[in-house]
């Protein structure tokens, strides 16, 4: 820290993302990136007359991207915003909807980021404890005077909770905002998107970055009432009003325009999440009933900390954290069939000979 | 506002953009972008099999970028970080580097996110008055005990600031940090930052949108001491670690390396603006000296609301502010000869007209 840094500032601890080798040599199943490379509508979308255009700058209201987005779930291009991944959308949500009397809430394990956001914006955290089986008890969460924060599916343990549960939080919570991060909720779990004209104090987050694989050109939407999206812009607007590239606005709209590819990749990640669940069952783990594009994963008898360090050495990467309570369990991303019996293969090898 | 709103903020302004059509009616010399399309090399970078790997998450820590710009200032990597636009940069540093008890301070004519930002972060702002010609008197910046942003050269007024005479700035605050905004220093001004090495309290702070024809992939740049980076990164890194997609590290990385492109831009467009600057004196234009890639122009005669409006039905874009002290101006982005002709021409008529 230099002598400048704002004093206001000085426990901040940043985020640490997963590890991003800029070399090819690992199998990268530590980030949750889709294995397929996002669809001929997408490449077609980047050509060379689109690149030519970047001289001029993107359109800060994103206005053809928000209409397809708005269109696909039967709201107005007003219900929506975009942000450079769904971390700027969260960022500017609770910046938005939290103060120092309104504190940030969400469960004691769930995406490492609320807690980093709510520190820099000088904004009190409400840590709530998950079940022993990993579950969110709803009744935890009514009349809490915070912002609400829940992954649904949540990360890492990919469990995810129904539509009517939610509800019930949101009815219960008429005085703070709800949001609802969606990173992985095309995998499997029910969306709260068709709440959204029922309540004004649901806001829910999607991404790019995991179904539609668009990690590397960093997209998110929001979804909400009227008024809480123009509060996003806001904030938006009081920070980097062209925070979303030329590039990225189109590589967004024609994913959003090409849902027989979108279903086909969600269809093959389900089918090899589900025989990669087996195949870890046959050798020992326990798994969480995940419902994204990663399964949790704990071993009955070795240590994950000693896998993770063998399946590094072996040039396959997935996710730990020294969390206590999640220390035991690894995070691995369900890959392509080929990638996921390439692990298994190593996997077997590793708890032989450890 | 929703009811859901931070008090905090309430009193927030956004920042307005220039207007950005997005159809291409208009002569768009409203917003500062380059009249050039991106290098061939720039073109190339961005090749389909790019777009493929988009899948993946960018390099957070950006590093090929940061190399390549690092070099050729002839810096090390850690003193470089990148945003998403300077606008992004700006924001990060103003957060790290400011306080309750350490303002922002800044000319009272110049860019007008300085004054959002530290709404935003609830930082005190204070602002100091140019000269009647628009002009900075250094020492009215001595001793503030506050953080500094100058703009070099200034926006919208073009005028430039000596490095001798910022390095007096520098020299006369050892205890706050002074960010010199060197969005427009490539058409004309000095950089400050060979002076980077010898000051602990400089930052730089750069644009791809400008003299490298990049304004619709956001990219921007800071340079400091190492450890005013180290800051910066942890304010990045606690909002948005992944801010800067793979096509634009791919299009910046390859725009530093094509060095005679960029100066080919740059001489063309200091030749059009003598040109353009030139025939605006003979139609009774007063001008300051720019040496950005617009010009700042008031008529004897005509009002430049008048103009604007005018000049707007006519199918051209310029920008003006209501702003006292500066609303008898026009901001003229120096397009293309052919476009800087057309303008000439229209202009022409309008002033025969009004």
């Amino acid at each position: 820290m230099s002598r400048f840094f704002s004093g206001e500032l000085n426990t901040l601890a940043p985020y640490t993302p997963g590890e991003q080798p800029q070399d090819k040599k690992y199998l990268k199943l530590n980030t949750n990136e889709s294995p397929f490379a996002p669809g001929n509508e997408v490449i077609k979308a980047l050509n060379t007359s689109q690149a030519e255009l970047l001289r001029l700058y993107p359109d800060p209201e994103c206005t053809m991207l928000r209409k397809a987005a708005a269109k696909r779930v039967s709201l107005n291009e007003e219900n929506v915003t975009a942000g450079n991944g769904s971390d700027e959308n969260l960022a500017f949500a609770i910046r938005a909807f939290c103060s120092k009397d309104k504190p940030l809430a969400f469960p004691d394990i769930t995406y490492g980021f609320y807690s980093v956001w709510a520190k820099l914006f000088e904004i009190p955290a409400r840590q709530i404890p998950l079940t022993d089986d990993f579950r969110i008890k709803i009744e935890d969460y009514f009349n809490l005077n915070c912002t609400i924060v829940i992954a649904n599916p949540n990360a890492p343990t990919g469990i995810s909770l129904s539509v009517d549960k939610i509800e019930k939080i949101i009815v219960n919570n008429p005085d703070g905002v709800i949001i609802v991060d969606e990173a992985y909720v095309d995998f499997g779990a029910q969306s709260c998107v068709p709440l959204i004209n029922k309540y004004d104090n649901l806001l829910v987050v999607q991404t790019f970055s995991k179904s539609r694989s668009l990690a590397g050109a960093r997209l998110g939407l929001a979804f909400g009432s009227k008024e809480l999206i123009a509060d996003i812009n806001r904030v938006r607007y009081s920070f980097n009003p062209y925070n979303i590239n030329r590039l990225t606005l189109l590589a967004g709209q024609a994913a959003l325009n090409d849902e027989e590819y979108f279903k086909y990749c969600i269809r093959e990640i389900c089918k090899t999440r589900e025989w990669t669940a087996n195949e870890l069952k046959k050798l020992g783990f326990t798994l969480t009933q995940s419902e994204t594009n990663f399964l949790f994963a704990k071993h009955g008898e070795k240590h994950s900390r000693d896998i993770y360090r063998f399946l590094r050495e072996k040039g396959v990467l997935v996710r730990r954290w020294d969390t206590p309570g999640i220390e035991d369990y690894l995070r691995i991303t369900v890959g392509t069939t080929e990638d996921m019996k390439k692990f298994i293969y190593i996997l077997k090898s590793c708890l032989e000979e450890l």
